[in-house]
């Protein structure tokens, strides 16, 4: 690359990434998968929409010169290999071996039905379902087969953790048979793309091709998993922490990733693998889990989704009816699937239909193997794009379908309710009462109530109760009558408020918490949420030092356990 | 890139990484900086060695095909501009002026004088300093000016922790020096790209390349700054944690990096002033700082310094003469600077000699540098590795000067006297006087000591006061008549062993440690180190935990705090 196209280079990775960045918060912030959002920021930068309205920034922006090309393609295949690398860390393999029956049951049918609905129609008409012309039929039926048969386990990870049943005994079944579904259905796509290559004249024999993926992964999973476990504690003991384990899993997923696409498959499978191999050791630290897990997710992953949006152009390969096609058999086929499972193992109605919805989401994995399947020649344009909004569409609707069915809701945060109109940076008040009244005040054009009813009501409650929590916080609160929604006012006092903590020590947080009243349970979470909130001394102080309520909110939101992200 | 360069391009990411990283260590434990090993792998896998015993392999490697050679550009390309925004984080702003007088006198004389003894052997003597044959010769001369008066901020503050140093009040001044040395040297580099470029039929003026760059800086230390900071809290309260901030910091990056690059200077300018703008803000949390130092320095830096070998074949262009003539007169430059501005501010002779050693070591920047000056054709090759040698050894002999100057000894660590052969997993004894003699028994053939004499001298000790320290640690120690190097051996007992601790709970962890007869200050330093690691209750469940020495090693070190890599 050349002075000019080095500056374009980094312009154009710059503006991709914020605008993936930007459109992925947006939907991460309406409750839709990152990727969504991503894939929308490509497709605007792409030839769908910038593209036809002004071609000239376009190309200007990413330019057809081969320097520029080439170094795009570099960042973006080393971003979606080590991608599918943490994807493949986040794998737990021991969460399948304790479910066991019920999980293998359910992943079986839940891979079959779909897999031979997926089969049959692509055979039967392989024009109707977008089969590129010069695709083998066989080879085209057994990638739609896979298509349909993949689940996505970061998307289902991601609802049961919404939905605070990540630790359920649904959750971890519903973890186990995603993580068989994605192993089973990369070896099932390797085998594919093995199958592709070989006919393509390559060097290598089709059975050598498969057989040496299928030993690839088995090796992997028992050869690979024992040596990474014995690597990592010698590895922590005798280089730099923690660039001697970040070093030691991007070189392995580099290798592995070079290692599957020399066979003839393609190089995230390998990267996967190893992921695979490396998350299931018990040395991995969570602290190194974290640096690749943010550094790729937040970096690497956005610019690679993006970059799809770039290939090609929506409106015009835009085909409702294989959309909707689509859409149909591979909802039908997963629901199916999870109906048959369960009455084999005697589950119930309402499970099975957890089931099947949770499965049914087919997130970024969906994509990445629709983008392998272009690329190979093995589908039309508007057949990738069917896939890519199937996938979408099965992700985002997932959430809600389990949450109306499962009737559970995500617990309320704190955050959730805070507002700039009802915090107070300084409180005025020298006592409980006064800084009760100003808070009341604060919160009563929010909620819609008389400042007075609500001052009345909790120093009521107050009076039977202190609400000092220690530890310089204090939750005066009230369940209120016609309220349909939580309120909170957050004031602060430097000099400190008597509230009758159990310490003895002055409040300096004063957070005025206002409930339906008959939702006792969620008054409960909510002081429940703070408390936890503010368990920390540390917390405690930065609230002190912040001097807005934006200040305060970002505070707030860093302080959060990353576990949920 | 089409399959067959995928591969290697995998690959040769992956063995150039390993390479890296691995000399990298091997440097770093001979107390050498990180990037000499960098550099040495990427010399053994170049044109140098491997390219010289295996033509074959070394282009089946690293093959001369244009997609690869794009791709792995495209790699280090970014991985240098995002570690130069690393180093910009790093630099203290507010340091510089807290510091004030004596940091400013030190780096206008410690920059000034070497410059000028650069700049005129440049000027009246091209040939002999390797200039190349078409470079203009004030450009030239400019250019060894600026490379003889930068100095190296990650060496400095690496010696400095390693001293022990870092919070002196020489200390401080070293660091504010070498900040404003890295910010005068870069902008001065910058301008002569400026020039280079100019002269090369850009479509920018000089004065406007030039304006804009001063203008740039100027920019992005007020306005930049105060957006930077203005933003930070925002994104923290409305984006997810810490994709928000990492994605903004990548972003950034990248967008300052393609102006700098637009406007005729290096695109690493832009990274870095931004870098310095982002670390400046208060709002910057410590995780994100860390996620983007870790990944960045210990994968994209390795991979970008290793690749500064593949391109060139060091012994070809090995110059002895040369290399002594750069390194000669790069350190009087810097010790008549340092000298002269200390006369000036009534500071010891001592103090000149360490600042001058320190103020000489060059590092990684000026390895940069000289990349770009070959870049932009203004130096020869052999003048390319004059400097880098020139370098590495002013970085390397900067540490153990300095020590040798201040007296300084780096202070002794548990870790560092910790052998397999005195670690017991499983202690079988059940009270003091046991487990002190199982231990003596481990330790004796270390120290070459009977192991009765080791015992009794323990045991005369724990005597005169009981070495339970509470938290389940017990730590029995003596200082031994003859002993030369301190020894400790570490025993583990599940069951517990009383040591009279002040919290009254027998230990778990019994550490005996022998110490020299008369240095009784390492004896303190040593038990202050091993109360301060088991400070922590959860590394002593860890530990607990762990069935090897190596296992414990890894543990203890992971454990270290990790503002000191």
């Amino acid at each position: 690359m050349d002075h000019s196209e080095l500056t374009t280079f980094f312009l154009a990775l710059g503006v991709l990434l914020l605008a993936a960045r930007v459109f992925g918060e947006l939907a991460r912030s309406m409750n839709f998968p990152a990727v969504l959002g991503e894939l929308m920021a490509g497709i605007l930068l792409g030839p769908t929409i910038l593209g036809a309205l002004s071609p000239d920034l376009f190309s200007a922006l990413f330019p057809e010169s081969e320097g520029f090309q080439i170094g795009l393609q570099a960042v973006t295949s080393l971003g979606i290999t080590l991608f599918l690398m943490v994807a493949g860390i986040e794998v737990d393999l021991s969460t399948i071996l304790r479910q066991g029956r019920a999980s293998m049951v359910i992943s079986t049918f839940g891979m079959l039905i779909p897999f031979a609905i997926g089969f049959l129609c692509a055979y039967f008409f392989p024009v109707t379902f977008g089969a590129h012309e010069s695709a083998n039929p066989v080879y085209f039926a057994l990638f739609l087969g896979t298509a349909l048969s993949i689940t996505a386990l970061p998307v289902i990870a991601k609802i049961l953790i919404d939905l605070n049943m990540y630790r359920s005994d649904l959750g971890m079944i519903l973890i186990s048979v995603a993580v068989i579904n994605d192993l089973v259905g990369w070896l099932l796509f390797a085998v594919i793309l093995g199958l592709l290559h070989t006919t393509a004249a390559q060097s290598m024999s089709i059975g050598m091709t498969i057989g040496m993926t299928i030993g690839f992964t088995l090796l992997m999973l028992t050869l690979g998993r024992f040596l990474v476990n014995a690597a990592l504690p010698r590895i922590q003991a005798y280089t730099s922490w923690p660039g001697g384990v970040l070093g030691f899993a991007v070189i392995g997923g580099l290798l592995a990733a070079s290692f599957t696409e020399w066979i003839g498959i393609h190089s995230i499978l390998g990267a996967f693998m190893f992921g695979v191999a490396l998350g299931d050791s018990k040395h991995l630290r969570e602290k190194t889990r974290h640096i690749l897990d943010h550094f790729i997710s937040f970096i690497f992953a956005p610019l690679f989704f993006a970059s799809i949006g770039l290939r090609i152009n929506i409106l015009d390969n835009f085909n409702p009816f294989l959309i909707v096609l689509v859409l149909v058999i591979a909802t039908v086929g997963k629901l199916l699937g999870s109906h048959i499972a369960c009455k084999i193992i005697g589950f119930t109605k309402r499970d099975s239909l957890t089931i099947g919805m949770a499965t049914n989401a087919r997130g970024a994995m969906e994509i990445i193997l629709a983008l392998l399947a272009l690329e190979a020649g093995l589908i039309q344009e508007e057949m990738f794009v069917a896939l890519i909004i199937m996938a979408i569409v099965t992700s985002i609707v997932a959430g809600p379908l389990m949450q109306r069915v499962m009737r559970h809701k995500r617990p309320p945060r704190l955050i959730d309710f805070l507002s700039s109109r009802s915090y107070i940076a300084n409180l005025d008040g020298l006592d409980k009462d006064e800084v009760i009244r100003e808070l009341s005040q604060s919160i009563a054009p929010i909620v819609g109530f008389e400042a007075s009813t609500i001052e009345h009501a909790v120093i009521e409650r107050e009076r039977s109760m202190a609400t000092g929590i220690g530890n310089k916080v204090a939750i005066p609160h009230a369940r209120i009558e016609g309220l349909t929604t939580p309120a909170i006012a957050l004031g602060i006092t430097r000099q400190g408020v008597d509230f009758d903590a159990p310490d003895g020590v002055p409040a300096n947080v004063i957070l005025l918490v206002l409930t339906p009243r008959d939702d006792f349970q969620l008054q409960l979470q909510l002081l429940a949420d703070i408390a936890r909130t503010f368990r920390n001394e540390k917390t405690l102080d930065r609230i002190l030092q912040t001097s807005s309520f934006v200040e305060l909110l970002g505070m707030l939101r860093s302080e959060e356990t990353q576990g949920t992200s």
